[in-house]
């Protein structure tokens, strides 16, 4: 993993004085051209085609913009951001608070991040759902960042997710659990897909997302020691899914590296997959719900199986 | 509420030999004319003013009806379902296998339930949301079927919840939980909006949905001796959050009566709110994630609490 060296500013003390910032911020020319060269790259990253032909992807909003930014600066190239007038003032006092934090952070990185004011037109034309403020990142720099620095014990694997909402919404699950990875195995939806960054609220930042194969997934769990828990309603014909809460108190398992892997949004886990699982575990419905879907499901079993873990019992 | 009695009829009987079915079963004839009036009628509840104006909500796809048919056959008036030819021939054959099982449900309530077949066309201009089958139902009815017939001891409360789609999940999260209730509390999204209904996935027929002023609920918690437990992550200046797992280990608490009390989904509990529930909680966060959004927090809080409720402690 590219490691840099923050590059210590002036920015704030320069700030105060207001004069000449944009020069000595590095902040380049407010663009106002909706269809100048770079904005239709930027905006064509929003097809699976753009991000393949160009190699980079796109970080949409001041959540995912802050968090790529503290936690995978280096994978950052551009950050596009909403300036509300471009008369050659200051055009951090043009932003709002929110881009202004981020932009002063991504600053410190000088000469490898760029930072291009915009007009709200041309804002438009790059991202509907930008809220102000976007960036451009390269996909081979995150794959970097993603490969996993410490052994993994605590992951949770999706099997086949397919909805970019969805993938989002449990890469954020297993970050509010504290999970060391998530691995997307076999054919999932793309995690450069637009949506499922969005989806993820800043949580893609937060740790690694690797892909895997079936073979390949099983086989990595047997070779580190991992125990792969299924996440099932039914189960076999052989073997029924065992309780949550059960689980949860069984202190044996508490203390075991673990994968809890979970399915496909409408037709779950394969009985082929479900057979080669250590265990089998449903979460309890206690009302007349028929079922939760995927992302609620993984939060509910993830965070207690977390509360569990951390506190040795609920 | 109104009792009705199951009229026992013959149906499956008639279905193997097949003839003059559509008139044993009480199904009219197909509607072909998109344009018909009771068609534009049951279009235009899919906006509020047309659901103030007549008094009926739309109820769209298999899911909510088969759940509504099954729980709450009283509310409706009148179920669409689409066929695939209109020729005379037996409409029950020219249904999905899906749409026929919950139609022959319905017919159980010949005269009061009336069964239209449509074509693909009126049914696309009847909902985009519908999978083939829609029912129409009366707002007093649902009204008068939400009226609880029990104490209530286990409740899910929801302040100011606005979107829609965040509006079902955790109705449908309450369901899943087994709470007896589900309160909105001050201004809410109208729990008739189409989306609402199409996010509980059926649980809106599962238990009562009731809405309340801010007074008035914590009048009535005071009234019923439930403690109000207010789902927070900051607390108040003088009061903390306790962390869930906490509560969940807490004897007394798990004895108790109580409703958990949800934020909005972008700006949490009122500080005045807060003041008066008689304990905050929050789900911890083990990584790097910010926050939870509100049908997630739901799913996680109430489920991990049935659970200890369920076995004494997870």
């Amino acid at each position: 993993m590219q490691i840099r060296t923050r590059i210590s500013r002036l920015h704030t003390a320069c700030n105060v004085q207001g004069v000449q910032l944009r020069h000595m911020t590095g902040l380049t020319n407010a663009i106002e051209n909706p269809k100048a060269e770079r904005i239709r790259r930027a905006a064509d990253l929003n097809s699976r085609r753009g991000r393949d032909k160009s190699g980079k992807f796109l970080i949409e909003g001041p959540q995912s913009v802050r968090e790529a930014v503290a936690y995978r600066p280096e994978v950052i190239q551009d950050i596009y951001v909403q300036v509300a007038s471009t008369d050659g003032g200051d055009p951090l006092k043009a932003m709002t608070p929110t881009s202004r934090r981020i932009v002063e952070s991504a600053l410190e990185y000088e000469g490898e991040i760029y930072v291009h004011p915009v007009t709200a037109e041309v804002m438009q034309r790059l991202s509907k759902d930008a809220q102000g403020i976007a960036a451009v990142a390269g996909i081979g720099a995150m794959r970097e960042a993603f490969e996993p620095t410490q052994e993994l014990h605590n992951v949770a694997a999706f099997w086949q997710v397919r909805d970019p909402g969805n993938a989002g919404a449990v890469i954020r699950a297993a970050d509010a659990a504290g999970c060391d990875a998530v691995i997307f195995v076999d054919e999932c939806v793309e995690v450069f897909n637009t949506k499922v960054i969005r989806s993820t609220a800043g949580s893609l930042f937060h740790l690694p997302v690797l892909h895997m194969g079936t073979e390949e997934f099983f086989a990595w769990a047997q070779q580190h020691s991992i125990s792969v828990m299924a996440a099932d309603v039914y189960g076999t014909a052989d073997r029924k899914p065992r309780l949550l809460p059960d689980v949860l108190t069984d202190e044996r398992y508490l203390n075991q590296s673990k994968a809890v892997l979970f399915g496909n949004e409408a037709r779950g886990l394969e009985e082929d997959v479900l057979r080669r699982a250590d265990r089998i575990v449903s979460i309890p419905i206690y009302g007349k719900a028929e079922s939760l879907n995927l992302a609620t499901s993984a939060a509910v079993m993830l965070i207690s199986m977390a509360m569990s873990s951390h506190i040795g019992r609920i």
